[in-house]
């Protein structure tokens, strides 16, 4: 018996039917990332101290979601009512930035984690619900605090303590994209779902080779599943693997018979520059690739510079207990087929 | 323009064109679970230490999760290979017991954080995916164990530290189901997404008041879009009220012209004796509601004991951050409907 209505292709992903609009996009970010090369491409940047104005990290994070859903909501001339559903996630133990983050919004919600792999896991989900008839205004949105992240993860920020070269800089900013049935200039046409990829990597100052393995499976079979090859794609863009990461993930899939080097970027790679704002080996976090994609890759897509993008945001799923508890880091991917229309 | 793939009804709810079918529940919990009125029901029982053979509470979670997901699989009589994706989340920092139970299935996976709300949330948004025809077999699965929720929330056990009788206990145990195209004697007819309500309560030891607005919230809104009375109901059944916040649900509901206290059910109000367990207001965590509605409420509507039921998971929304630095505990709640056929 055939299913009419089924839309899966291949063994880990989606092909639209209808295809999912993206109506706009909006960033908000710190400083530093302000002051990278991609700085002017975002909406809002904030001050030195990180703060946005609040007490804690941990509110700054919050203010900073409220902020880019605020424009992008505004940005595609909607009022917050019209909005269905958000799909939000953040970094911090039970994703407590984003609680505080839309409340105001008043609006229903899903919680999601899949630490920074979140922002493909948010256009995925709100695509596919507003693909299969289940609102006509979505939003996805996460972010990041480099504060917040170091406090949750690693050290106090007081012990000043030396990172090693593969560490990366946890991004502070938030992205969010509002998702329709119609209207806008870039459109989400397809997905694909990651597995928990886990090689037995401890290091959770090395995250890009911990991410590389997902990716590359990700990739792989988005490419398998749509039968397509690494050049029909104008750019196929991970979320933060670093300089490390991105190494391996050319390496594995060299193995597997695909090239991606022309295509390839890497978010993490893009949002610092190395050399002067010593991030090591690039940005990483939930809002490194949301505030890239809204604010920079969006733009290109809806100009038409580069008509389809394979954007698959990376993820390391570890807690500190986890990890102190000698638990490996296993790696997420999850991608998302967006075409200018 | 009428699109005719639109499901929504009212301000919050879907109402599925194509009812979801639920295939098979399976759970597995600790001892004092097992001891409890709701014994019998459990597939699995596990011995006094409640480490279920593993080094630490987080690595027994996990293994709650695979035994839990295993089961189900095996009771839907199908291969691993045919899920098409797990929806998956738990109480941890970083939804870590998820990340490392779930691994081994080599499936792809939605990570989800609702609190104690994430199996109403787990089984919305798997079956929002099967109606829509984004796979024939797909997981919802949850867990929490009371050892690693008390030392992420609260006070190591070694304090001994003393509960007062709001408090709730949390439940040591995954609940997982099978969600399909067809078969089996239950569906998910329609679902109402939760808004984060917070009325500003700020006692973490008092989770059943901080929930019971959000609980009224969705519950209210469930029977506006549907345009139901509580009397359409057999059941109306929340996660982890308990006594506290049941009394409150009961009154906040009241005002509104709703009187539920003839169909309301609370999971962890039935999952303890209150006198013999000294479990104070009842059971809580993400697995109290998944195992309660696997192994004792899915039966009974397969049974067509209880014809239609509405089942809503309640979460308070903090982590040991958020509650440290002062901020208040809001709840969500995520509403199934789910009939007999």
């Amino acid at each position: 018996m055939t299913d009419v209505r089924k839309q899966t292709i291949g063994k880990q992903s989606i092909q639209f039917e209808h295809a999912v609009h993206i109506l706009s996009g909006a960033s908000i970010v710190g400083k530093k990332e302000g002051d990278g090369p991609l700085g002017k491409y975002f909406d809002v940047i904030g001050g030195e101290d990180g703060m946005f104005g609040c007490q804690s990290w941990e509110e700054a994070e919050s203010v900073l979601q409220k902020e880019a859903v605020t424009m992008a909501i505004g940005k595609a001339e909607l009022e917050k009512w019209q909005i269905r559903t958000i799909y939000v996630g953040d970094l911090l133990a039970q994703t407590i930035a984003s609680s505080f983050g839309i409340i105001e919004f008043d609006t229903p919600v899903y919680g999601l984690y899949g630490a920074c792999a979140t922002m493909g896991e948010a256009l995925s989900l709100s695509s596919m619900a507003v693909a299969a008839g289940y609102g006509d205004y979505v939003v996805a949105v996460t972010s990041s605090h480099f504060g917040s992240a170091e406090k949750e993860f690693r050290f106090p920020l007081g012990y000043g303590n030396q990172r090693p070269l593969s560490a990366t800089w946890t991004v502070t900013g938030s992205g969010a994209c509002v998702l329709g049935t119609k209207g806008g200039k870039a459109r989400i046409t397809g997905i694909t779902t990651g597995k928990i990829i886990d090689f037995g990597l401890k290091d959770s100052l090395n995250m890009g080779a911990c991410m590389a393995p997902a990716a590359c499976d990700t990739i792989y079979q988005n490419m398998m599943d749509f039968n397509r090859m690494p050049e029909d794609y104008d750019r196929i863009i991970t979320g933060d693997l670093g300089e490390v990461g991105q190494r391996i993930l050319f390496d594995m899939l060299k193995v597997k018979g695909f090239d991606i080097e022309k295509q390839h970027m890497d978010c993490g790679i893009e949002i610092y520059d190395k050399e002067s704002q010593d991030t090591h080996a690039g940005g990483s976090g939930c809002g490194c690739s949301a505030v890239t994609f809204a604010s920079y890759i969006l733009p290109k897509i809806e100009k038409g510079e580069w008509k389809r993008v394979l954007f698959v945001p990376t993820g390391a799923l570890l807690s500190k207990v986890s990890y102190n508890e000698g638990k490996s880091v296993p790696g997420i991917a999850q991608a998302v087929v967006v075409e200018h229309c």
